[in-house]
């Protein structure tokens, strides 16, 4: 798309490279795009710009990197760290990429999909689904959040443990650059050893290198047997034994292992509708996991043994093993909605740490611990994803305790739970990203190399800070008032 | 460590560091180094360097950077495309990262291992197998070969098709960059998105952004059960068909899946001693396929099952499932032996090529047409990793032709059948890497924007040009008389 435009106006030249209707300026138009699911964040931008092919958005980034005007990629807007958040006195253009919304094609031969970024995750699932196959990435937020958004994101789920993150789950790459230049790095190749991976740098830089405008995926063959269990368990200890054993037996056909705690059971139990514990007596920790398998036979049977074994060894206290499709949604329920069960809690300090899985155990016992030296009666929550290490150490208040104070010891919280992590050499962000949100904490946590060769890789590929200049990277000291 | 020296030759101070006996100087000491497998190249270095620890590699590489010398890392010195060649008319320095051997730790529970660069891919296979884990990279040259050579070309072998290449298999790195800083990323996260993938940039950057020094590698459970497969076939149509089959009866269990023609299975039963054709009749192309499974159902029948059905619905002429592990590792011997059976037939120009999946076909079909119009009687064995689409099109020269005129013909012959590969969207190098081989071929075949996001990336993080400046990059064309 070459624009030729009389006008110096960049508004009036993004309207005629993606049309008057796609360049949102009114601000009731561009509100939904400046706020984010959990409100901790409120942006300001120039102009919301909704390209509709790749070319539209390598005119617009172009456009904005001649006027200096940054560029914020938005995708389904449901991120939790505040990345998609335009800010900066409103000098930047949000760039939704919703209508690049075509399946570009699916090769049921090489299972692979190529989809554009403004495919949702749900609709990626759909096309995978119809032609018999699985694209095993899965979030609470399906349903709207997008591909481009997942990759931009690194995005996790429940099925990393097996089928791996949205890195693992991507072939190639459309990228526009920083100067609106096209990166072809798509195709269906399993090898390609020629050169740098830039893939896989593109894929989790939070829309700070360039915006992915379409990805070659990968799917697999669909399951045809299916187990999910509800597993009540002495401590994390015991859960990681399970998960030693269920992964010996299971392999890679084990491809979901969540970690739940009593209070979280009761959590769900008392706040969400039809929930109920599945087990006969309370425990202090149970797992909820997950076996699929595209070879025909029965997985129930084999994993019923295997718990039953558990079982007898000590390892496990007591297991129900759905017998239906519903059993197995309700035993997910109960996981599912946990989040939205501690909002009636009152408030909930959150966190998304990930440690090696042998120091799980020793990660929530040292934080639950430092939680209740600062702050008795505080309520560590810890669940997520054991079979990954990622734990979601969530923190609800002290009953009766006053909101507004806990939400002011945010920091202190923070610091504690993420101190021990770092001690264990775990990470402070296992898959929700840096985003806004502790974009001034990684200098902190993280090698200095590692943060120096970032910068010298943004240098590079966006000398003049035009890509999503918000995010990742801390500001100077002095720039840092103006964050909302 | 610190070095103090008084003097101004960079030897002596080198000596200072890693001891004056892991200098080495003389021609005959360093000779080794200077060679490859295949003969083609030979390097000329001042020395090579044998340091003990990341610290004296970091040591090295600072004197080195600070000497203007440049540095060639050198692992088991069996890449295929002259990466580990030293050249320059000798003004360089080979690093042998062989004396760093230490298995630093293996961790069961989180099922991770961390070696030091040095240590040979037999060895770290040995070592998760002393655990009863299973390292799964596997290559040809697995008793000399080392990790960080493996990680460092990114290395793939049989079993990419279920458990990745060497990329897929890292947890994290350590690397020394090309100033003498260490870069600490190693951890055995499974998830982490605290900023860019900076371990994926390293690995399969042929040496050329820093040394890798240790990794933290993945475990798999071991498999319990296996099965090992020949079957003919009347066209790499018919092995597709059959992969598909396979893929969604077994999913990950099925770990290899192999391809040959005819004259392949005919080359080593004539030169290879105690090779035989395991099937009754002659079959135009042969597949090769392995299960395995950690759990404990017998993998042999259904395989069998599977096959018989394939047989039946005219998909696989015929199969033989290996009864016990000597017929197996028999059946590998077939494949395993077929680029040393190419030998007596005279000069083979080898090709290191991958398409989609879906594309082997095509492509075998008009790679092959593509040569006997130019070299009627040219003898194409195209073999390799179909589970991939990594087709290792290598050409046999006819019956009585000349070698040294064949030789002659090489780039010819390589235009051919990277042309086909180019037009389906193939890469040119499915695992071998680019090295010296084939820097000036890839800018007439990558993606221009992703080369110059390349060199910007090397730019940026060895801006001196100290590591590996003989790889990957394409040199000036004035420089280009002085390669050997």
């Amino acid at each position: 798309v070459t624009v030729r435009t009389r006008t110096d106006d960049p508004l009036e030249a993004l309207r005629a490279v993606v049309g008057a209707a796609h360049v949102l300026t009114q601000p009731d138009s561009i509100a939904p795009y400046l706020v984010e699911p959990r409100g901790v964040w409120r942006g300001a931008a120039r102009a919301v710009v909704r390209p509709a092919s790749t070319e539209e958005v390598a005119a617009v980034v172009r456009l904005c990197a001649a006027a200096r005007i940054s560029v914020v990629p938005y995708g389904g807007g449901t991120g939790l760290v505040g990345g998609q958040i335009a800010d900066r006195g409103g000098a930047q253009v949000v760039l939704s990429l919703r209508r690049l919304n075509r399946l570009r094609e699916i090769d049921v031969v090489s299972d692979t999909m190529t989809v554009e970024a403004g495919v949702t995750l749900a609709e990626a699932q759909a096309a995978a689904d119809a032609h018999e196959r699985l694209f095993p990435l899965s979030l609470a937020s399906e349903g709207s959040c997008t591909i481009g958004g997942n990759l931009a994101t690194n995005a996790g789920g429940v099925h990393v443990l097996s089928y791996g993150n949205a890195r693992d789950l991507t072939r190639g790459v459309e990228v526009v650059l920083a100067d609106g230049r096209v990166l072809g790095a798509l195709g269906k190749l399993r090898k390609d050893n020629t050169g740098y991976d830039l893939k896989d740098l593109f894929v989790g830089s939070e829309g700070t290198l360039g915006v992915i405008t379409a990805a070659t995926l990968r799917l697999f063959p669909k399951p045809r047997a299916r187990a999910t269990a509800f597993v009540g368990l002495a401590s994390p200890q015991r859960a990681v034994d399970l998960l030693g054993r269920t992964l010996a037996a299971f392999g890679q056909d084990l491809v979901a292992f969540e970690l739940m705690p009593r209070i979280g059971v009761e959590f769900t139990a008392r706040h969400i509708a039809g929930v109920r514990d599945p087990l006969a007596s309370p425990h202090a920790w149970y797992a909820l996991l997950d076996l699929a398998s595209p070879r025909s036979n029965d997985c129930v049977e084999p994993l019923s043994l295997l718990l039953a074994d558990a079982i007898d060894a000590g390892v496990a206290e007591d297991a129900a093993v759905a017998q239906s499709v519903a059993q197995a949604h309700a035993f997910w329920r109960l996981r599912e909605t946990l989040p939205e069960a501690q909002k009636p809690e009152g408030v909930s300090i959150k966190h998304d740490v990930s440690v090696a899985v042998a120091d799980v155990p020793r990660f929530i016992d040292d934080a639950a611990a430092a939680i209740e030296r600062s702050f008795p009666g505080a309520r560590p929550c810890p669940f997520g994803h054991l079979g990954d290490g990622n734990v979601h150490f969530n923190v609800s208040q002290p009953l009766g305790a006053d909101p507004v104070w806990f939400r002011a010891q945010e920091e202190r919280i923070h610091d504690l739970v993420h101190g021990v992590a770092i001690r264990l050499g775990g990470s402070i962000s296992a898959e929700h990203g840096i985003g806004v949100m502790k974009r001034d904490l990684l200098p902190r946590v993280k090698d200095p190399v590692a943060l120096e060769t970032m910068r010298a890789i943004k240098r590079a590929l966006d000398p003049d800070g035009v890509m999503n200049p918000n995010v990742l990277f801390a500001r100077p000291a002095a720039d840092r008032s103006s964050v909302p």
